[in-house]
């Protein structure tokens, strides 16, 4: 049967099929035009709709105060991870960065490039694991802004909460964008890459203060500057418009289907019905992230060999449940959970843990 | 009737007709996987694949010699305007801009954000229009590099040969990559938004020569650093996966339809078609560009006057021929007639273009 499997890939990530389904049938004629989305004009009135329904739907979606404006860059956190000290980290400044992971370690690394930027927390335990969320942070008074990640897709942790904090704070939501509700006054800058919650690779959101975004460094080149994608409405240069049209029917799909608190309530389902299935194991199966960081949209858990493992995934794909070998950083299951994958997935993935762990317990 | 019009836009432009289909039947269920091409992990054997032929097919459709790498980089050819002096304009070093449009001039504008850069020739006329393209650069001696757009989208002009040059050459092909054959050999980096002939915005198309590669600057952030994307491939971050899907695409379509011989046959038969109703007109229409520098993707004409301009692209959109009007900048019309624009959609403007001459000429 047609994609009938469950797609627990960890980015980029499986899409819903709704969403998927409007793309194909209006590819080759989009609204009566003759042609698709992506080969009309950026500044034409089609694909202008398009683009500025997407920002307002991020706006509404994710209640945006009007302190704050909502712009879009190519490419995906990486490329974020220079610019924002490009912007933000002039000389004479220190970044704090908050290290909870792979993906923060990278951003620390690239600003450093850039400026002084330090570690002003590190999530490793005693054996160098990334098992759960530091929250004591070693803070820069005057810092130039204080970087976070709010979840870790390759350690399957998450922030749970978010301080308010007299520095900007800067977050890398790629992972958990729009799966829950956020109070997006609390920060300096939002930004995340498409590919996991929102849509294809290749398009970052980004939501930013007004007031802090004047004090951006006028002196690298204008495409880095995120003051010119907010003055020009982020048609500065020519943005990657199918990715941008495919998103909006992502945040369309997410309106219809409750909202962030929908995708809230429906995330803590599959999660409740994932950790449960790992805790209720007798531990056969093993998650190493402590209770009280455990990422809703990651979760990684081990088994008791390597061998097992390798099985698990193995015998899982044959049922039709692909993308849940962990990061090769690390090893073991990890199942991740965006919002696009349904309750019935993770509930079919339980039956299957269930019948492993029978058959090889 | 469905696609009946002819796409003259500039960029996003019109993509092949079967390109678009053969993405639209596979775009939930790619290659029996149950998922589409933009749900699969880069880093996975289905994904893998695809990137792969891009490149494979990037070295043999430009016959691409050993000394150079094929790579891809996220974003447009405006990324790149600063991105290659972050990579090759160290302190100390001259990097020279052959400036012969809007778009060289920003790519110096950038470049002076980063190092020195000047302009070694400009190509606007006494009335400060680019009409031509200069072939008397004033060189640095020793420069960091040279740097040419191949093709002016806005003016209407393009280079007809390249130098061969004792400092790399850097050349802008956004506008006219693989509308013909090349020697990729004469130069040290060629770069390539692919919305207008290779496939949607959002990916970058680049071949940079190896031993010049090892000079690039290891102080800038690394996702900026090409020497990254070389080394690992394109997969140093998450590529724009199914952008480089289409850009595939495209070119095995281009690889099917005769190579870059073939699109340069058919690019030259387009010209000689549109050039010639222009100056067979006894000035109704008139080119305002040098008949040796007329480019062959982008065709630029006035009218009499601009209410007839007008008129001109409100007819031509009801007759089902649409992006006619002129960049803002200059006005007057722009028939941009990339690879994908067939030969029958030109006779067609061709035809519209002598009933409107009878009309009001």
């Amino acid at each position: 049967m047609a994609r009938d499997i469950v797609n627990f890939n960890a980015g980029p990530a499986g899409l819903p099929t709704p969403v998927l389904e409007r793309a194909q049938s209006e590819l080759l004629e989009f609204e009566g035009t003759h042609m698709s989305i992506m080969e009309h004009s950026h500044r034409g009135k089609a694909y202008d709709a398009v683009h500025h329904e997407a920002m307002d739907l991020t706006k509404s979606l994710l209640k945006v105060p009007d302190t704050h404006e909502v712009f879009f860059m190519q490419g995906g956190a990486s490329g974020m991870f220079a610019t924002v000290p490009m912007n933000f980290l002039s000389e004479g400044r220190v970044a704090d960065y908050v290290v909870t992971g792979a993906w923060s370690k990278k951003a620390l690394a690239e600003a450093q490039f850039v400026g002084e930027a330090r570690a002003a927390a590190d999530g490793r335990n005693a054996d160098g694991k990334f098992v759960s969320v530091p929250t004591e942070w070693d803070l820069t008074e005057g810092a130039a802004y204080v970087h976070v990640t709010s979840n870790n897709t390759i350690f399957g942790t998450q922030m749970k909460s978010f301080p308010k904090l007299a520095s900007p704070m800067v977050a890398d939501m790629s992972s958990d964008i729009m799966s829950r509700p956020l109070n997006v006054e609390d920060f300096g800058l939002i930004y995340a890459g498409a590919q996991k919650n929102l849509g294809p690779s290749g398009v970052v959101l980004a939501i930013i203060k007004k007031d802090w975004l004047q004090e951006a460094s006028t002196k690298i080149p204008k495409i880095f500057r995120y003051k010119t994608h907010v003055d020009k409405q982020s048609l500065f240069h020519t943005p990657p418009t199918f990715a941008i049209y495919l998103m909006r029917n992502v945040m369309q799909w997410i309106g219809e289907n409750g909202g962030l608190e929908g995708m809230q309530a429906r995330n803590a389902e599959k999660a409740k019905h994932l950790y449960g299935a790992i805790d209720e194991s007798g531990g056969f199966f093993n998650c190493p992230v402590d209770k009280e960081a455990r990422s809703h949209m990651n979760v990684v858990w081990r088994l008791p060999s390597e061998d097992l493992e390798k099985r698990f995934i193995a015998e899982a794909a044959e049922a039709g449940m692909v993308g849940l070998k962990g990061h090769r950083d690390v090893g073991g299951i990890r199942a991740s959970v965006y919002n696009a994958v349904e309750v019935a997935g993770v509930q079919r993935l339980v039956s299957f843990m269930s019948d492993f762990k029978s058959k090889n317990g």
